[in-house]
């Protein structure tokens, strides 16, 4: 266990031996990865995962848990959902986001703040680009939809409890790693 | 694309052929599940997934998304952290969370009420079954943990764009499937 609260934030379910991850048993053997190989792993997860878990607040402090492609640019995460669904509308008046990507014994976690990007005044290249990743367009539905741009602020990355101590890569918006 | 704002809250990356998922590429040609499937699929992740990504909210409203396992028993989820932690201290405060069970293009989707359950209250029994289930057993850590009785309010479960439509399963805390 580890010592601070932030830590113990996860349960420790990994480090158990009557848990061992089933997809990948021989992995916690290995011990922790070093800072570097994490980073390296987080941005292959940035470059290549589509999708994301996403929690937003509403007006009334509800949380709201949702899943949305991603487009990621070396230092920003586009998203893109319909300006009058509950995320895009929580996107839009609450700037505050985190961003979960991967699976949740390999996680990583972006907190960020959100500025909502107009679909007319994206560049036609990062439209493309988002468009190719994602396999969606936002430009060409009818409905109103807008592009919201991540800045992350913290990222966290972990796989099993032998990684928690480790898990800050970025904080205040400086990567550490 | 469905009509509705809140079934267009997730981006249809998958119904778009240059996107296939890639681990399942024959899926989507299946078309969507029946309800009763959809039931039977979302039971069976309750019972034998371990880990869910939990989105909390805090004072300030801010999201917060932790990952956590649980314990289904039937109609319950059982939570459990470290009381001092932030995830602990949300679920404390602001009774209502989102929990997301499974991968982001095979989603089950929990919203609902946390009811905090004192360690030293809780059955027998049901410390037993989430320790097995888990791997981590809360009673016997010297630091301070509570377990975290979630009451499923909402229950959606999709997989593709396809499956947007059917995806509520419960409403107001009554199965509809």
């Amino acid at each position: 266990m580890t010592a601070t609260p932030d830590a113990a934030d996860r349960t420790p379910t990994d480090s158990h031996p009557t848990a061992p991850d089933p997809t990948d048993p021989g992995r916690a053997a290995a011990g922790p990865r070093t800072a570097a190989q994490r980073r390296a792993d987080t941005e292959h997860r940035l470059t290549h995962d589509v999708d994301a878990w996403v929690a937003t607040v509403d007006d009334a402090a509800t949380p709201r848990l949702t899943v949305l492609s991603f487009l990621w640019d070396g230092s920003t995460l586009l998203l893109s959902t319909a300006s009058a669904s509950p995320a895009g509308r929580n996107l839009a008046t609450n700037a505050t986001v985190q961003v979960g990507i991967g699976r949740t014994r390999d996680v990583v976690l972006v907190g960020g703040t959100v500025e909502v990007v107009d679909r007319d005044t994206l560049s036609a290249q990062e439209g493309d680009a988002f468009a190719v990743k994602t396999g969606f367009d936002p430009r060409t539905i009818r409905s109103a939809y807008a592009y919201y741009r991540v800045r992350p602020v913290t990222v966290q990355a972990w796989r099993e409890e032998d990684e928690l101590a480790g898990r800050w890569l970025m904080r205040d918006g400086v990567w550490l790693a």
